[in-house]
């Protein structure tokens, strides 16, 4: 089977059982945020995942590639965007574990089974607001700023969606970890575990990986530092280790 | 003027301004975490500033050395460590600067004026739950554990004290760090600041340092990781900095 490259497009190596990606550069790529994700993401072997905003497929392919999850589905608003994950998934000869569904975060509850899935995970749009955007800049936006969804809906979502004890994992950014701490807790989203992101070990974290426990009780880990350069250019072992090189 | 040491009683070097303290190392000592507080916490200069449960006055004592603040309150339960505050006050003729007082977190709000500090301070108890104590290791208990006020104490008691836009600076555990985050924001206290202190940089960290200003905005700073030691035995520059060495 020949998977069709529309202009603009290019296929991208993962690193990762043979896997590629297809990204279109012009709109959005994917960014060490999702592979991080994707390595501090717990998923038991036939468990059901679900990525909510999964643009291009990136998290579910990885974690097709990562662990032995069952049925993995990744819920994306825009077409471009699923339909790139689609053909990203039958490139790969994921069609079996990995489905692409094109929705609304908003409306996922009608999508699916209230409290179906053991895992879900998300990279949502960071930035609040949109500074008045023109059309050709809206993939990227969308995926960047809370112009179709907010926290407050992914968060509400993976609520309704999760089962009881089942595991909500999510990558943010660290300028909004009280609000998110807050809303999971408002949402039964028990915050268990956290991991901060640093460039470098004398700079600002610029990601947080979060592990929220649906009806969990409140105690948590903070983990040790994921440092992402030991110098400019050169990774730190553990980055390797989760990007697989 | 001769301050009286107790017995069981000694006088430890503060290592700043000449500063001393006296402590009884069978109840309780101060530890690293109260000299972080006090260096993570901003006071300028004038600013009135309220400790509350202050032990032996650590904190007010190092901030009243490292800071220009106004006038230091501290405010404690326990008799004997108020009494040892109150001395080692004297011993460092800070009388003019800080005082002590000895009374009940709960109790605060009729002890102080509302909306009257500019800077609160706290290095409260970090466990929940007595574990079914006896009397003879109650003062350290007390100080460790949350028999005589909770969290929500603390942090409801910072709300009514501090004014509009006051500071709130705390230092506890990174496993609490969820409830933390959701107790100050339900008590307008926003989360502005945090840091994480890593004892190595491969560990988990064990101490978060939290800044909260009344009624600020939803926006917080997550800063540089504070590494304690470079190797055993070795402080990082830093931690050498902060404890003024």
């Amino acid at each position: 089977m020949t998977i069709e490259l529309k202009p603009e497009e290019r296929l991208d190596d993962l690193q990762r059982n043979g896997f590629k990606i297809i990204q279109n550069p012009g709109k959005f790529c994917f960014g060490m945020d999702a592979v991080l994700l994707s390595g501090f993401a717990k998923v038991k072997q036939g468990e059901k995942v679900l990525d909510l905003g999964t643009g291009t497929g990136i998290i579910p392919i990885l974690l097709a590639g990562k662990t032995k999850a069952g049925h993995l589905t990744g819920l994306e608003i825009q077409e471009e965007s699923a339909d790139m994950a689609r053909r990203s998934v039958l490139y790969n000869h994921l069609e079996d574990r990995v489905s692409i569904v094109e929705g609304d975060i908003k409306e996922a509850g009608q999508l699916f089974d209230l409290a179906s899935f053991d895992v879900i995970t998300s990279n949502p749009p960071y930035m609040t607001g949109n500074h008045g955007l023109t059309n050709p800049e809206l993939p990227k936006a969308i995926a960047r700023h809370e112009i179709l969804c907010t926290l407050e809906d992914v968060i509400g979502t993976a609520e309704k969606l999760l089962k009881s004890g089942g595991k909500f994992f999510m990558v943010h950014r660290p300028f909004r970890l009280a609000e998110i701490l807050v809303k999971l807790s408002q949402h039964h989203l028990e915050p268990k575990r956290m991991q901060l992101v640093y460039p470098y070990v004398d700079r600002e974290p610029n990601m947080v990986l979060i592990e929220a426990v649906r009806g969990g009780n409140p105690r948590m880990t903070v983990e040790k530092p994921l440092i992402v350069y030991d110098e400019p250019g050169v990774y730190n072992k553990e980055i390797y280790d989760i990007y697989g090189y």
